[in-house]
């Protein structure tokens, strides 16, 4: 199965395709935006994850000679998959850099092209940028509470939803984790891995101290010991103190222990008791079994003494949400723009096509996004996007334009930056937003508006389709 | 990036291996158990879904030089990698087919080899199997919910977790669904796909109508109108009814109409009055929306009107449970059945390799599973796993073994059974189990039970590593 093939789609985006080829309408011109309507995790803010793929996945999205034959076998027209057989990307795209902080409705990444060509990458784009800005999301929100002075691994390839488990590995990365355990995705994206060791092979001896022994002298260097296998505290902490002794001897540090079950807050504690009354303090504990921020957040209040946090369920499959609600709206058609009509405001988009200015106080932290139509400048005030009553000044504020030109014609302007990159952009971008978009609860809700002229254009069109 | 990698693993997976490698245990034999102790979404029943994937898989299952490099690159033994290199998976799995109904604690699948090759499989065999029972299970309560008259389309790659958007549709129509969205699966494993059109078509045309004449044109044989971009039941279905008209006059019919916003129950209804006061009672009625078995429940109670539900994100991330918690123990190793102890007895497994029987009643239906020794008969009387007071008399019932070997020294014993197969064999199996399993809220446990020889054996095993 070739995950590259321009199948990888909806067969709506090829139905549409065909009745706007027949009509001979498939070469008129189109602008989308990806934009988002709720943030999850009922948090603050999203990490914007998974653009550098979706570029390189773009400059290849083809159709083999079986996709066609495939196609054909369901009675698509011969004329139109013709036209599929060259088929090549080749529009233009605008987005924020991989790594930026986006909120709800504002415009993140827009395509403009062909009308066709548009429609056949939307369910590619927004399967690749819901779910990796998901995870980054929740990955972020982890090293939030953790703290940049301890260690976070990413465990959790056996519980992920199936191959995503490599899309998570990568975007929990980008969102602040150090190291996973994913030795495939270590390898495709340059990401350090780490791994300990599991129960059954200390089952696998018919005690643990000889398990203990043997996995530390043909691991000297990178030595983690799990102690929970029969009784972490009378059993387990000690028998990794005489293995930490015996390595002490042979001139090499156990690097640390496991704590994998039972209470962490309190096993923690009594074993950096034990570690550190027999000499090794620099023995260090890391936790893992079900954790996710909130269990974080309270162990940290507890005062565990855990080095190392190793998560996986909850941070790869991206509990409680699942799923970011990205949607791929078109906002101009054939140089004109186009709106959606609902009873529901919010359901309405926004017309045209569009420039995101952020702003930014005095001590660098960003307090608003206003969206106005493109080539236009930073706006001085900006409305409300549902309850235009609602005014906001903007000139005390430095704007900066957050969309640019990322492909154009089909090709990548700029190569494709590494996870590491990726990493620290959105570090820095995470320290630049205020920390009350971060907290859990009732996070404070960050400002986007629409500029006068946005406002103006999307009452406009409102009005004209309501007329008719 | 080669997703048939061997390195599409854990770490720790290597670093053990490394272990038994160095110190020559590496070739002893070993034997897993895959099983689970949650049954997801608070229901009764698991349907198992994933296996022919992964024997596939693991009859290719290789280290390519590139990761061979990539392990050197990382630290590992020299002697270890020259192993991995010829490196392929040996062992024998006897499973339950895909397609079973499982239940908490029963072994599902069990994995003998090289203590190495059985670690090696572990997270890729987890991975796989985890995610793929977990979508089919929920793919067969909204089946369970909707019957047997009315058609299910999954509809959910663009918030599906990436690319595990793929394993989700294989999963959905295995679990009951008629047909997917996702064209590329729909080649990769022969389900029929299915699509109707998007709001974007017709906001690229300056009127819905033509909009729909166009489509209807250009797709006579499965077409599919979207009849909410303005106004439903003002706008939407009457211009359908105009092209319905138009249609017949050219010997044509129109296939359907599709709700995806607003209260479907109402307007499904209210829009099949239209069409029937039409004289288009053949004219099928689609609704999607945030759909799930709960939604779909309270509709069919509401006396929706509708034919064909199309279901998204709430089934292909697997909402609201999201992953599968299954497990892969070590139950024996050269040739003596291990033990884990702890606390919570639910937390130890059942020692040694095993067989389940499955028992029926005289409608055929099941009623029980036994878990006992291997190559022991079916027995008369089982235990609760962990209240052992509470013992139940099977003798009355007729038995099945259902653990069979399926691949034997890495190769498979039968060709690889298609989707439509497999959906065959599930919907068979799920009208096996009786119907108290199946409901929504609090379901009838399963009743699973350990045999005399079994219980006794944990007993034994148990006491021994106490006393130690």
């Amino acid at each position: 199965m070739d995950l590259q093939s321009a199948l990888y789609t909806d067969l709506y985006q090829l139905a549409m395709g065909q009745s706007y080829f027949l009509k001979q309408k498939h070469e008129v011109t189109a602008t989308f935006d990806y934009f988002f309507r709720k943030t999850p995790f009922e948090g603050g803010y999203v990490l914007f994850c998974g653009l550098e793929e979706v570029l390189s996945h773009l400059e290849t999205f083809t159709f083999s000679e079986g996709d066609i034959a495939y196609l054909a076998s369901e009675g698509f027209d011969k004329g139109f998959l013709e036209y599929l057989k060259t088929f090549q990307f080749k529009g233009t795209i605008k987005s924020m850099p991989e790594g930026t902080i986006v909120f709800p409705f504002i415009p993140i990444l827009t395509v403009s092209g062909t009308i066709l060509e548009c429609q056949l990458i939307e369910t590619y784009l927004l399967n690749t940028l819901n779910f990796q800005s998901l995870i980054a999301t929740k990955a972020s929100r982890i090293r939030h509470i953790v703290g940049d002075s301890k260690s976070l691994a990413e465990f959790g390839l056996r519980r992920a939803q199936g191959l995503a488990g490599m899309q998570a590995s990568r975007a929990a990365f980008i969102g602040g984790f150090d190291h996973t355990s994913n030795v495939l995705a270590g390898k495709a994206y340059d990401i350090p891995i780490s791994g300990t060791m599991a129960h059954a092979f200390i089952q696998s001896y018919d005690d643990e101290l000889t398990a203990f022994r043997d996995f530390a002298e043909t691991r000297p260097h990178n030595c983690v010991l799990l102690v929970d296998t029969y009784n972490t505290l009378k059993q387990g902490v000690p028998n990794a103190i005489t293995v930490a002794k015996e390595m002490e001897a042979r001139g090499e540090r156990l690097l640390g222990i496991r704590l994998d079950s039972g209470d962490l807050a309190y096993l923690s504690k009594a074993a950096r008791k034990q570690l550190d009354d027999a000499g090794l303090p620099y023995v260090k504990i890391a936790a893992s079994n079900q954790l996710d921020e909130h269990v974080i957040r309270s162990l940290k209040e507890q005062q565990a003494q855990i080095d190392l946090y190793g998560v996986g369920t909850n941070l790869v499959v991206g509990k409680e949400s699942a799923a970011l609600d990205g949607v791929y709206k078109l906002c101009s058609f054939n140089n004109t723009p186009r709106i959606k009509i609902s009873e529901n405001l919010k359901k309405m988009n926004f017309p045209g096509e569009k420039q995101v200015y952020r702003y930014f106080n005095e001590e660098q932290q960003h307090i608003a996004d206003a969206i106005t139509l493109d080539d236009l400048e930073a706006p001085n005030t900006m409305a409300h996007p549902f309850e235009p009553h609602k005014q906001m000044a903007l000139s005390p504020y430095q704007a900066v334009p957050l969309l640019q030109v990322v492909l154009k014609e089909g090709k990548r302007l700029h190569p494709e930056l590494s996870a590491k990159e990726l990493a620290n952009i959105a570090k820095q971008n995470l320290e630049k937003l205020p920390i009350e978009h971060k907290r859990f609860a009732y996070p404070h809700i960050y400002k986007v508006g629409l500029s006068p002229e946005l406002e103006a254009l999307r009452n406009q069109l409102k009005k004209e389709k309501l007329k008719r």
